[in-house]
């Protein structure tokens, strides 16, 4: 099926530890949002799925003027999406083995795609935001941990087990901190919100500069560097400085034309967009930079949403 | 045009800072090889595109049998294979914007592509090497400097200024080694012939066992481990280790299903190959390397005519 002449929409749903979030979608632009269903709070899979269907069924009928004509999910963890097979999730019970594609697929008479989160997140980046009409793509998400996806050659990129773009496992230091995996050095150990905060601790106990009152946080860290503080913007290059390094070695893998940074710890904006970039600019040659746009991420929180919707939309329309 | 049904041929030239080697190659093999020219002995690019014309002429006339519908040449250095322009060769004198892929293509009248000789090598040992038929493959080719190449999605993949797979420049240490560019630990600047050769002299001066009689290369570095020499085993560990802990940032970035290693260094085999593989398993999550294969190149030096032409003739029949 082709792309439809007539006004028309996608459901999205992005599907998290602690909510899921569903909306209608049209042209890249949230058109409604229902309010997110507690993931927790049902007794796995089968209530939580009729829960979805519930929702995406309000959505779609709140819109006769914007019929939906496909549905994408993005998920946590590994996702299979050849199969549309949800294989286990970490922090959700009862979900094992749910081919949750097609049962989605048959619930709403939709065409249906399950992916990945994080490269939902990226596919929407690409297609309707930061990223859009760029050819080789790579973007980060920088949270609790680090995430990415890749666009390479105007196509979302999966790897051969759906693995691909796992940034924040890769090394900055081969005897550094343990990640996830046991993977000595993994950037996530070093720029994850929680670990931005220990180290802010640290830098402020061995330095001379108080640390800020109340609760220390990425966002609270920001502030200070605003307003100047010395610890402050000497760990934002830091951070930034560790994030260019790692991104330098994918520069010279991919030679990207558009490097996308997102998350809550992005809205540091030029405290760490800066260090990136120099340390980019510093290890890799003209050839790699001198075209190289490095810009923020510009979906925020809906990014994830949108993609999975706009990954339905075309798969379904290819 | 699609790929004729009758015997047919492609000629691959391999040109390199010291030779220029051309051949006709059906089917992934070589027919024949004519005696290389030599690369330095000419005096700018016309008289040398005038030998390699002649060469091309003399190698299809040669076999009337096995007509040729295509040509492909593999250059080193960053190649325009949308132009198929020459902007520049580092070793070798006189070739300024020259437009090597049209000028043969009207000389010889055969369709013609022109590619890095690194992304050759990988192109070859992909149609008709040690990853043939697999989908995402990571070459990397060890030598005097350490080359790359990358087949994504069944496709070479050559990045946005055809710089893509440049695995020698990756840094193994933020602050270690300064590359070529300046950048601090380049995994050339510790895997490359020299570096190899030059490590063992610290680590035999350092240690209790005396280092072999004669000159010392990879070569024969590579017999002193298969004798039992306890040093030589130490250091193709380390160098294993090195190239096995940038790959398996790869591994992370790219989840590809076959690692391609080649070049002379690759021919210590098990010496290298087996830290090369533990570092990767015990670095990276079991989705991403157990049905991952690291196997050696197969198609030896001749891999970049092989490829050069595989790739004129795919090119020729898209």
């Amino acid at each position: 099926m082709s792309i439809p002449a007539t006004p028309h929409s996608a459901v999205g749903i992005d599907f998290g530890g602690t909510t899921v979030k569903i909306g209608l979608v049209a042209d890249g632009c949230i058109i409604e949002k229902r309010p997110p269903l507690d993931t927790q709070a049902y007794a796995g899979a089968p209530p939580l799925i009729n829960a979805m269907v519930r929702e995406v069924e309000a959505v779609r009928a709140a819109h006769p003027e914007l019929p939906a004509i496909a549905l994408g999910v993005g998920m946590p963890g590994l996702v299979d999406s050849d199969s549309g097979i949800v294989h286990s999730l970490t922090n959700v019970r009862g979900w094992k083995e749910v081919a949750l594609r097609d049962i989605l697929q048959q619930r709403t008479g939709l065409p249906s795609a399950l992916e990945n989160d994080a490269k939902s997140m990226s596919y929407a980046e690409w297609r309707h935001g930061a990223a859009k009409g760029k050819r080789n793509v790579v973007c980060i998400t920088l949270g609790t941990g680090v995430g990415g996806g890749l666009i390479l050659d105007g196509r979302l990129y999966r790897g051969s087990n759906f693995g691909a773009g796992e940034v924040g496992q890769m090394s900055v230091d081969p005897g550094g901190n343990a990640g996830h995996y046991g993977n000595l050095g993994a950037l996530e150990k070093y720029v994850g919100n929680a670990q931005i905060v220990e180290r802010a601790m640290e830098m402020y106990a061995a330095g001379l500069q108080g640390a800020p009152e109340g609760e220390m946080s990425p966002f609270t860290l920001q502030k200070a560097a605003q307003r100047g503080d010395p610890v402050a913007i000497a760990l934002w290059k830091e951070i930034g400085g560790r994030i260019g390094f790692m991104l330098s070695n994918i520069v010279w893998l991919l030679n990207p034309d558009t490097i996308v940074i997102g998350g809550g710890v992005a809205k540091a904006g030029e405290w760490i967009f800066g260090p990136v970039r120099s340390e980019i600019k510093s290890r890799c040659s003209p050839v790699f930079w001198q075209k190289l746009e490095i810009v923020p991420a510009k979906l925020g929180s809906d990014a994830g949403l949108i993609g999975a919707a706009t990954l339905g939309l075309d798969q379904a329309c290819a």
